[in-house]
C-alpha cells in the first residue's frame, strides 16, 4: 500500500455529493471540513455551480484534489472513483454504505471498487465509513457531530458509532487524538495499512483501535511486530465470546475467526489487547504520557493502611511485583518515618503525614534502584495539601524519569491536584486497581519493545515426497488421511515409530522381524475411525503371532464394514508409554490467520481441561519453546513427581516442522499428531490424522 | 451481642475527651456532632465546666448518655469505660489507638477492655476506630472531615482512611449511606454483629464493607446466611494475594487466614465479593436501587452495532446470557425495525433510530417473558434525544419492573439524561462491561436470595472409638498418624480396604488369607514418610509370599533407619485402580474459619494443576455434592472418555463424614485421605495421614 501521509494531511479535499440540504451526510461533511480544515474544500455536485459560497464542480476529475470524500448513492460511487482515478487522485474515502455488508449485489459492487482501486493504485478508506480526521490540519472529514481534540493517539475503529461516542466522551475528558479513521468495510485499506502509516508518523505516539476482525492475520502480525518496536498498539478485538463473535459476524458480514487465533495472533504481534473500553483508554493514556519502567517492581507510598493493602492485592494479581527495597532505603525510612508506620512496601507513612514527609518518602523510594515505578496513594487528611502533593509528584517524576500512577482518593477536592498531574501525564484514579493496571500496561509494553523475534527455522525437508503423499487423496474419493500418512511426517523429519503398512501377512511378519521386540498392529482404513472399538488394534504382538493377528484384523474390519476401503495393516514398533508423556500437536486453519498450531497434553488435558496453547504459523524456535512451557501441565514435561524430564526440545522441533509442513501446503486443512509421545531421549509421532482439500493441491 | 439500634440512634451522646483545642480529635468529633446531630451532645472533660457553650461533665458516669465516644489517651480509656458501665451506658465507641495493634502491652489493655465490656454487657466499637455515623439522625461521631449523604447502604470498614476517602468521593457522586462504622480492632463488636444489626434495620437495604480479616469465620457464615436472605452484602476482603495478606497482617496485626478459606467462606455465606473499589460501589448501587431479575437472560437494545458486539462479549464473559426472544417478539421486531437492523439479540435498531423507535423496541424486549433484564445502549446521533430516551427508559422500567442498565455513550451531553436515570436508580456507564457487571450482580443476588441451606447431616458414628485412636498419639512422642489411623476413618463410617496392621508374619498371612485375591503390604512407621522410596510397599503379593514379604519389609525399614518406631506391617486388600479415579479429600485448619475441607483429583491434578475446591466445615450434603461438580476435572468422575462413572455420592458422603470428624475433634490439625479411590460402585480410602495437637484432646 502506498504512502498514507497525503490521505491524512491533504491540501485540497473534494467532497463528492456535497449539498446544502439539512440532515444530508454531504452537508454534515462539508460543515465539518469548512469549520476547521487548513486547506481547500471543494464541493462536487453536478446540480450546482456554487455551494457554501465555494465553486462547485460537476465531476471530481476536475477538482485537482489530493483526497476525495465520496458520499453519493451506491450506484454512482464507482463512476466517481473511476473519474478520480483517471485524474490522478490517489486517496479516496467512501462514506457510502450498501456494499459488502448488504448481500451479493453489494459484494459484487465492492469487488468492482477494489478493482478500480487496484487499477489506479488508490488508497481507499471504506466503503461504509464514518470518515477520517486529522486534528493537526483541522481535517474533520466525517459526518459525526464533533471534532476531536489535539493529541498523540491515533485511533482506528470498525464501528463508526463507537468513534462518535468516544470523541464526545474524550472531549470532556480532555483526551486528544492525532488521526482517526473509521475503517468501514476495509475493501482496500485495512488495519495493517494504518498501523504502518502511523508508525511513520512522528506525531502518533500510541495506536489504539476497535476491531471486529483482522483482514489478513499473518500479514498483520508481521507488520505489527515492526510497528510495536517503536509505537505501542492497544486494541479492543471484540467477538471474544461465541455470542460476541456471532453478533460481530451479523454486524459486519465477515466470518469471525476463532478467538484462540486472535489471542495468539495479537500476542505474537506485540499488540496489547484491552478487555473493555475503560481498559483501552486507561492503557493508551499511560502509554502516551508515561516513561517505561526499567523493571516490574512497584513501590507503594501511602498515608492509609487499608488502601495500601488493596493496592498490594491488585499488584499481586497483576504481572507486577511489590519492590523489595535496598538496605539503604530501609535505613532511610526507619530514620524518617514514625514508629507506627511501615518501612517495608507498601510504605505506610501514617495518617498524620504532612507534605514534607510524603515527598521525602516518595523521593527515597524512587531513588531506589530496585524500584521500577511507584504509586502515590492517599486518603484525604486535614494536614495534607493535595495540590502540593501533586506538584511534588510531578517534580519527582521529572527527577527520576520513572513511571508514577496516583490514587488521590476523594471527590471534588482532588480535582485541582488531578488536573495538575494530568497535565504532566500522571493519571489519577479513585480505584487503586486502575492505577495498577496502568503501570502493568507500561511494563508489558517495555517487554514488547525489547522483544527479538526469531525467524522460523527453514528445515531441510522432502517437500516433493510430502506432495506425493498428499496427492494420494485425489486417487481416492476421500479428503481424510490417517496412519497411512505417517510417511508425510517422515518427509518433514518428524520421528515416527519404526514400521510399515503392509497388505500381506508375510510382509507383516517380515516387518515385525526387523523391529526389536513386540509390535503394535493396527487396521488401516479411512472408513474405520475408531479402530480400538472394533478390536482393530493389537498391542504387544510377538513375532510368532503376527501372521494370525494380520488375518484376524482383516476379518474384524470386513465383518464390521464389508465395503470398507482397507488399505492394509500397520506393523509398528511399541513405544514405551511408561516413561513417556502423551502430547498432542495439532493444526487447524483459521479464516483470518491461516494455520494455527496447537499444543497440549493428551487425553483429559486437552479434551476436558482445555489446557492448550496456540500460535499462528509459521512458528519460530522461541515460540515453539514457549508453547511447551505455557500450558498448565508443563511441569509434567519437566520431571514433576519424580519422573524423568522428557525431550521438550524434541517437542518444540516437532511443532516447528509441522508448522513448516502446514505452511508449505495450504491444502492441509486440519492435522493432529495424537499422540506425540515425548520420551526422555526423543519424541515419536505415534498416530496422525489429517483432512486435505484436494482442490488446493 | 445486644441490640445495636441505640448505638446508631442515640438521643444523648457523651464525648469523653471533648476539647476546644484546634487539631485535637476530641474537637473534631464535637464539631461533627454539634453540626448535625438531632439529639444532645454532652462534652466530658474534668478540666472544664463548659465547652462549646454546653455544660461539660467531669465523668461520663454522670452524663446519662446512651452512647459514649471515648477519645482520651489509652491509659484512661479503661477507667472511663468502667465508669460508663457502672452508670449503665451500654454503647461505647473507642476512638483511641494504642491497643492490640501496638504490641503486648496494648494487647493486654485490649483484653482488659474486653473484660469490662463483658462485665457490663456493653456494645463496644473499636478501639482504634474513626467512629460511627448515622445519617438518619445526623450523627457524625467520627473525626473525619465530612458527613455522608443520606442513603440506604450501610458501610463497615476495617480502614478508617478508606471511610474518609469514600465519603469524600461519594458526596460528589451523590451516593448516600445509612450507617457507617469504622470497625477498628474489633475487640468486642465485629462484622457479624453489624450485619445482623443492619438486617434488623428497615432503613438499610444493602450492606457493604471493606475487611482485612473476619474474626470468627464459621459464625460469620451462619449469620450472613440469614442476613443475605433479606439484605445483600457486598464486601471487599483484601489480603487476597500473598503480598496483600502480608501487608494486611502488618497493618492490623492479625494473622491472615488463607484466601481459599475466605473465598469458600464468603461464597458459603452468600456474600458477594467485590474485587475492586469500583466493583464494590457499582454492585452496591444496583442492589440498592434495582429490582431483581427473574432470570439471567439479557436483552441488548442499541442504535450502534459495534458497541452491541462489545456488550455481547461482556455478557458472554459473565454469568449472564443473551436472551433468546420469543417468536412473537421477533415478529414484532421484523415488522417495526428497518431491514438493515438486527431483530436478534443484540437488537440493532440502526443509527437513524429516533426516540419512538428506541422506546418501542425496548418496550417489546421488556415484554418478552424470556427477558430478565435489559441494557439500553446508544452512541450519540443527531436524531436521538438522550433526555427523552432516559425518561422512556425510566417509564418502561416502572411498567415492567425488570432491571435495566444504561450505556448512553458520550460526554457531558449525557449528563442530564444520566442524572434523570440516577434519580430512578438506573445506572449509566460509558463502558458496557460495567453495565453488564451491574446486572450480573443482581442475578447473583437473586440466586443467593433463593438459596436453601441444608443442615449438615449428623451421621451415626463411633466418636468414642475415634477419640481412643487419636489419643494414641499421647502415648508416643509424636503428633502424626498414618495408615495406623485407618480405623479412625472406619469409626466415622468411611469405607477403607479390608486389612489390618499386624506385627507378626503369621498374623500377616492370616489376614491375607481372609482377603479375596492378592494383597498390598506396607511398612507402618510414623518415622518413614516416603515408604515407596525405600521399598516399603509391596503390591500384588500372593498368599504364599506373604511371610517372606513381611520379613523383607521389616528388614528394609530397619536398614533404612535403625531407630525407627516400627508399628508393624499393613496387609490390605488391593483396590482396582484401573476402574477407579484417585481423588484426595483433605482438611486443614484455618485461623479464622476453622476446618477447611478440600477436594480434588489425585496426583498432578492437585499438585500441579491446583484443580481443587474448598468449603468451610461442617459441610452439608448439597455443599459436598457441589464440591464433586465444580473442579475442572469433574467430568472424569462422571464417565468422560468412555469410562464408567464413579460413585460421586460416595465421594460426597466421605467429604461430609470427614467434615463431621474434624468438627468433632478440634485436635485434628490436618488430615488427608490420599488417595480416596472412587470406583463405579463405591469409594475406598486407601491411605490417610493426619497431624494431631495432643493438647486439644
Amino acid at each position: 500500500m502506498g504512502d498514507l501521509s497525503e490521505l491524512f494531511a491533504p491540501t485540497r479535499i473534494a467532497v463528492v455529493g456535497a449539498t446544502e440540504r439539512d440532515g444530508a451526510i454531504g452537508r454534515a461533511i462539508m460543515d465539518n471540513l469548512i469549520a476547521d480544515f487548513d486547506g481547500d474544500v471543494v464541493p462536487v455536485n453536478p446540480k450546482y455551480d456554487e455551494l457554501f459560497g465555494l465553486q462547485c464542480y460537476g465531476d471530481v476529475g476536475e477538482t485537482d484534489a489530493d483526497v476525495a470524500i465520496i458520499v453519493v448513492p451506491p450506484k454512482v460511487v464507482l463512476p466517481a472513483m473511476e473519474s478520480a482515478g483517471e485524474a490522478g487522485i490517489e486517496n479516496v474515502v467512501v462514506i457510502t454504505a450498501g456494499f459488502g455488508e448488504t448481500g451479493s449485489e453489494g459484494a459484487a459492487r465492492e469487488q468492482e471498487l477494489r478493482d478500480i482501486a487496484e487499477k489506479y493504485d488508490m488508497n481507499v478508506v471504506g466503503p461504509n465509513s464514518l470518515g477520517i480526521m486529522n486534528t493537526d490540519v483541522g481535517m474533520n472529514a466525517t459526518f459525526g457531530p464533533d471534532m476531536a481534540l489535539d493529541g498523540k493517539m491515533s485511533f482506528m475503529s470498525q464501528s463508526g458509532a463507537f468513534i462518535t461516542a468516544v470523541i464526545d466522551w474524550a472531549n470532556d475528558e480532555d483526551i486528544g487524538f492525532k488521526d482517526i479513521v473509521s475503517l468501514g468495510n476495509k475493501a482496500v485499506l485495512d488495519e495493517a495499512d494504518f498501523i504502518e502509516a502511523w508508525n511513520d508518523d512522528p506525531d502518533t505516539e500510541v495506536v489504539i483501535g476497535y476491531l471486529e476482525g483482522i483482514s489478513a492475520g499473518r500479514e498483520f502480525i508481521d507488520s505489527a511486530r515492526e510497528v510495536t518496536k517503536e509505537t505501542p498498539i492497544v486494541l479492543v478485538k471484540s467477538g471474544k465470546t461465541d455470542a460476541g463473535a456471532q453478533a460481530a459476524s451479523s454486524h459486519t458480514g465477515t466470518i469471525a475467526g476463532s478467538d484462540a487465533a486472535y489471542e495468539a495472533g495479537l500476542e505474537q504481534a506485540g499488540v496489547i489487547r484491552a478487555d473493555s473500553v475503560q481498559h483501552l483508554f486507561d492503557t493508551a493514556r499511560v502509554l502516551e504520557h508515561q516513561p517505561l519502567p526499567e523493571n516490574k517492581d512497584v513501590a507503594v507510598i501511602t498515608n492509609a493502611g487499608g488502601p495500601g493493602v488493596m493496592t498490594t492485592d491488585a499488584i499481586g494479581e497483576s504481572e507486577l511485583e511489590m519492590a523489595d527495597f535496598t538496605d539503604e532505603t530501609l535505613e532511610q525510612f526507619s530514620e524518617t518515618l514514625p514508629p507506627e508506620g511501615n518501612i517495608y512496601n507498601p510504605v505506610d507513612i501514617v495518617g498524620d503525614a504532612d507534605n514534607a514527609r510524603f515527598k521525602d518518602a516518595l523521593d527515597v523510594a524512587l531513588s531506589d534502584e530496585n524500584v521500577g515505578s511507584a504509586i502515590v496513594l492517599t486518603a484525604p487528611t486535614a494536614i495534607l495539601d493535595y495540590e502540593q502533593l501533586a506538584e511534588d509528584t510531578v517534580e519527582l517524576q521529572e527527577k527520576y524519569g520513572k513511571p508514577i500512577a496516583a490514587c488521590f482518593m476523594g471527590g471534588e477536592r482532588v480535582d485541582p491536584a488531578s488536573d495538575l498531574m494530568k497535565d504532566a501525564g500522571i493519571p489519577n484514579y479513585f480505584d487503586p486497581s486502575r492505577a495498577v493496571d496502568g503501570l502493568e500496561a507500561l511494563a508489558q509494553y517495555a517487554d514488547i519493545k525489547q522483544r527479538e523475534y526469531d525467524e522460523p527455522t527453514d528445515f531441510d525437508v522432502d517437500r516433493e515426497r510430502a506432495r506425493e503423499i498428499l496427492e494420494s487423496v485425489k486417487e481416492r474419493d476421500d479428503t481424510r488421511l490417517g496412519v497411512e500418512a505417517m510417511e508425510l511426517l517422515d518427509a518433514y523429519g518428524i520421528e515416527t515409530p519404526h514400521g510399515e503398512i503392509v497388505d500381506d501377512p508375510g510382509d507383516a511378519l517380515e516387518v515385525a522381524e526387523e523391529i526389536d521386540g513386540n509390535v503394535v498392529m493396527k487396521i488401516v482404513s479411512p472408513d474405520i475411525l475408531h479402530k480400538s472399538d472394533i478390536g482393530g488394534v493389537k498391542v504387544g504382538v510377538e513375532n510368532e503371532d503376527v501372521f494370525d493377528a494380520y488375518e484376524d484384523l482383516i476379518t474384524r474390519a470386513k465383518n464390521y464394514q464389508p465395503d470398507a476401503n482397507i488399505l492394509g495393516v500397520q506393523v509398528q514398533e511399541m513405544v514405551d508409554l511408561d516413561n513417556g508423556v502423551e502430547t498432542i500437536v495439532g493444526m487447524n486453519r483459521d479464516p483470518q490467520f491461516g494455520p494455527l498450531m496447537m499444543f497440549g497434553l493428551g487425553g483429559i488435558f486437552v479434551e476436558i481441561l482445555e489446557d492448550t496453547t496456540f500460535r499462528v504459523a509459521p512458528v519460530s524456535e522461541s515460540e515453539a519453546d514457549e508453547m511447551t512451557k505455557e500450558i498448565d501441565a508443563a511441569p509434567m514435561l519437566r520431571g514433576a513427581r519424580g519422573n524423568d524430564p522428557v525431550d521438550t526440545e524434541g517437542i518444540a522441533e516437532t511443532i516447528q516442522r509441522l508448522s513448516q509442513l502446514v505452511t508449505d501446503f495450504p491444502a492441509i486443512l486440519e492435522l493432529d499428531i495424537n499422540p506425540l509421545v515425548a520420551l526422555p531421549d526423543g519424541v515419536k509421532a505415534v498416530d496422525v490424522r489429517l483432512t486435505v482439500d484436494p482442490d488446493e493441491l
